[in-house]
């Protein structure tokens, strides 16, 4: 009897259809081949590393999972204090610790697969979710024309996706904190402030002042400030229109890289139509110190950045004893790609790989459909042998069941006449042709 | 100050070296595509699956990893009860039992991507090991021609993988059991028996006779299987000569099953060097029910088998309520490959996938290095620009150790005759050509 088990998966993790899971695969090799394209290769982390490391930098007890045999046995200790990676960044610091001596810097390293948080289970929240992550790493410096790359990489990748028109939006956070010193937002306040100018597109206007009014700041500091917020256009005539807002160090080094960053984009040809100079995004401010990303779809702003990043100062000092500053860009795509699923935004394939399903009716059939299938295979093409005794209508229905576009039936007349029938699954019109004709009917 | 952390992977737990990984990756994409030319598509189930499936169907509580958030808080409960899965067998049983409805039967899946066991570490065993999985799931029946599309599978694989010659062992349980039951082995020592003629070639001829005398074997019963297991020379031979060593329902269903199989095999034209029936192979007596496959490199027995399955009675009955057979084959990649490394069997490519280093040698030259790498990369080709402020000396010796074959070299005088200079880093070569001609020269 069948016992009473549930076979779901457990909250917050989840299973994609077949077709989508196609899909991913497929998106996969996009973001993978536009990685390979730029130098970047890949390194082999395990999934599990030592929970002192990983909490060590930013991982939240709360959300690591540490990793407990069922049954523990007493004599062999060696299982104790290991934990699920909760993104890339922690592995790549402790692969870099590793190997500093080895490494040729600027490490241009990727990063595609699971990390896990056990965040509480709510939609469109994952337990075990799929990041693509590239990073390159200097030694001690490292040029900002890098940071120039990534927009280039990430505008490849949503190019050859064909997911619609989207466009990059650039910032550099020094431009924000020289801005906020500028106008004498307090310390304490920073965080608070950059949020609210984080949110701002999300509220109207009057509300924005309206909140920045609650941080001390006087009427002529907030008209500075939307004034600032106000600038649009090309990415490099908002550089120069707002690059004398601010006069001290932190906003000059804003304004200094984002000049490189620009020309760098100029110089690589980068359509102007793709990426925005955003004064108002910030993103993380605990990690990034410099550059920072996000990359939205036209007319679908509901689904958030679809690819962040930024530059950051320290990979790792604590594992590495160098100062390794970074720049970086990650893909969410287990959370994207169920969303653009969902809104008609991207089509998935067949669930099956095959072109055609190779039917025998018959014992001669049989024994020539399954050389004629390895023959197909041999010439890169494939195809499925259809080998249970089944009526030849339950056939075709596996056929249009998984998506499979022609079935080639063989009996012994076909085996006689050196020919197969091709039936179009789609127009389920048969042609009777030649053996060796095949290939071009597929 | 570097602080005190131990950057190592856990024990058990493995990184593979940049190259490594690129050669995991080729691999990988030679075992889809192969699978995907059969017909078989990817589900995409979690890592992680409820504790109680999974002892349920094998696990070992000792080898499976429960997950524990580091820090539990008592108000969120739903983290309880979830485990890493050991395989990808287990996983495929739920997913069934959950679309059972919905499959297009015959179900044929593949499955590539870490499992996890809590293994004692020692050398070669991991806890977290890369499996290659293919099954063909029937709907109460499945016919043994799928049986055979194994071994061609693995066969195109192998040799796609280009790693020597190999060879594909095939036995059908039934056989064994048949003539177990004829010759008067005691039920409870067939599973030793078992044992020890899958161990019958890592010992001499006088041992394994002496150890089978132990089971209470009469000398004329062990004449019998000692002549059974001598026989050698192509597939279908062997077959014809012992078909008749046994009577029993059991025996003879062995027979006419793996007569069905080599049928197959020689209608596909699968070239008869690479498999032959072997008729002292076991396998996991507890889950396979009829064929049972290996794989040997020649020349390199003390690999074990390098791919290895077998064909099931019950997918799993307790989950899905029907009786669902299955043949399958797997792939222990992360055994495997490091292996045949070491053993200078496999040639691991380059650490970076970029066919040619960008060099800007001033300003001129860099910008146009920036644009030259968009135009190659457009052009499907993977090329890196070195964009740090170093000598050229530097980035050549960066090209050397990252494995990059071509340096391009732009500066103002390239920018104005509008060439470039092409350096061959194998040679040390270089050849000044027009920035035009570029693609031709690399």
């Amino acid at each position: 009897m069948k016992e009473k088990f549930n076979t779901l998966p457990p909250s917050g993790f989840h299973e994609f259809s077949p077709a989508g899971e196609r899909l991913r695969h497929q998106w996969i090799d996009v973001i993978r081949t536009s990685f390979e394209r730029f130098g970047f290769y890949p390194l082999y982390t395990p999934l599990v590393e030592r929970e002192e490391n990983l909490l060590a930098k930013g991982g939240n007890p709360k959300e690591v999972y540490r990793l407990q045999r069922i049954h523990e046995d007493a004599e062999d200790q060696s299982h104790s204090g290991m934990a699920l990676r909760f993104d890339h960044t922690v592995p790549l610091a402790l692969y870099v610790a590793r190997h500093l001596n080895e490494i040729a810097f600027p490490l241009r390293r990727y990063a595609i697969g699971p990390v896990f948080r056990g965040e509480r289970a709510q939609k469109g929240r994952f337990r075990q979710f799929d990041q693509c992550d590239i990073d390159v790493i200097g030694f001690e410096k490292l040029s900002f024309e890098n940071d120039a790359l990534m927009p280039a990489i990430i505008i490849e990748i949503f190019e050859s996706l064909k997911i619609g028109d989207f466009v990059v939006r650039i910032n550099n956070r020094k431009l924000l904190l020289g801005l906020f010193e500028q106008v004498g937002v307090a310390p304490e306040n920073i965080k608070t402030v950059l949020d609210i100018v984080d949110d701002k597109e999300k509220v109207p206007e009057d509300v924005f002042v309206s909140r920045l009014g609650e941080y001390g700041l006087t009427p002529e500091s907030i008209k500075i400030l939307t004034d600032f917020f106000a600038h649009t256009g090309e990415a490099n005539q908002v550089l120069v229109a707002i690059k004398d807002t601010a006069g001290n160090d932190t906003f000059r080094e804003g304004v200094e890289e984002m000049t490189q960053v620009l020309d760098a984009l100029e110089a690589m040809n980068v359509p102007k139509n793709r990426y925005r100079l955003d004064l108002s995004i910030a993103r993380g401010l605990d990690y990034y110190t410099s550059t920072v990303y996000e990359t939205r779809l036209i007319g679908h702003e509901y689904l958030g950045s679809i690819c962040s990043g930024g530059r950051y100062d320290d990979l790792g000092y604590k594992f590495t004893g160098k100062p390794l500053p970074g720049v970086g860009i990650s893909i969410g795509l287990t959370r994207l790609l169920p969303q653009l699923i969902e809104a008609g935004m991207v089509q998935c394939p067949s669930v099956s790989p095959a072109r055609a399903l190779l039917i025998g009716v018959d014992d001669a059939g049989r024994a020539a459909a399954l050389a004629l299938g390895q023959e197909l295979r041999t010439q890169g093409i494939a195809v499925e042998n259809y080998v249970e005794a089944k009526k030849i209508q339950k056939q075709f229905e596996y056929a249009e069941k998984v998506g499979i576009a022609f079935c080639l039936i063989l009996g012994a007349q076909e085996v006689t006449d050196n020919t197969v029938q091709v039936r179009n699954m789609h127009t389920g019109e048969s042609t009777t042709v030649p053996r060796t004709e095949v290939m071009g009917h597929l």
